[in-house]
């Protein structure tokens, strides 16, 4: 049936960031809608971000767009340009290849959700912040390549 | 600035359909996200329809996924399946190639809204209740191949 059940998806807050990188993320508890309705070509993502979660590292994709949705509750969009809160009904959306950072954190004292897609052939990526890239092949590594 | 700025935007009803199908969609009001943010590797639009008013003839993707989230109002998803009411948070995904179709009609008394976006190569598709495809480059066409 084409119209999601998220209901029958248990939540995950599981991430591959190496500590102490996965300590924001703790409280960002996603479900995967792509396989689950047979998507090959996009990826796509509910995320619900407990108060004071981040969505993720502060980052961006060299080879793959991105759009987000909100749903419920406020999140703060923090760029190297400023930071813009988020409410229901807004759409944010980064072109691949960027260059410059973004992420969420939920500053509320409530829960927000919201929807991640992204699309393109899936490739590396950087952080703003923190000494940290990953690769072509999904692995978590420093600037320098060594890793973690 | 990622935040895509909606009501910057103004909306459009055209249509390429052939008469008498552009009749069903005169109330279908897009604006494109994803130019608006030089997104190329998905496609991206919020609709906004009229009572009334049908998102699409009934149709499917060969080559490209599609998701819909809705965002406000209700609409009624069609599909060969039976019928599925739409409210504001549901997602609705179709894979590439299903063969079946769908459509949302806004049976309501109050304008709906949602967000539609499509990944893959962008190639031809069906239509389940009328005597028209649409090619690899666009066209809308009979069955048989030849034009309107």
């Amino acid at each position: 049936m084409p119209k999601v059940d998220l209901d029958a998806v248990t939540p995950s807050n599981a991430t591959g960031y190496p500590p102490p990188f996965n300590q924001a993320v703790a409280g960002r508890w996603w479900k995967r809608i792509a396989p689950l309705a047979g998507l090959t070509e996009m990826g796509a993502s509910h995320v619900t971000l407990d108060p004071g979660a981040w969505s993720s590292q502060r980052h961006w994709h060299e080879d793959d767009d991105e759009l987000l949705i909100m749903l419920s509750g406020t999140a703060v969009l923090v760029e190297d340009e400023g930071e813009t809160e988020l409410r229901p009904g807004d759409i944010a959306a980064w072109k691949k290849g960027r260059g410059t950072g973004h992420h969420l954190i939920n500053r509320s004292d409530a829960p927000c959700s919201f929807v991640a897609i992204s699309a393109g052939p899936g490739g590396p990526g950087g952080y703003s912040d923190i000494d940290m890239v990953w690769t072509a092949d999904g692995k978590y590594v420093r600037k320098d390549g060594t890793p973690y």
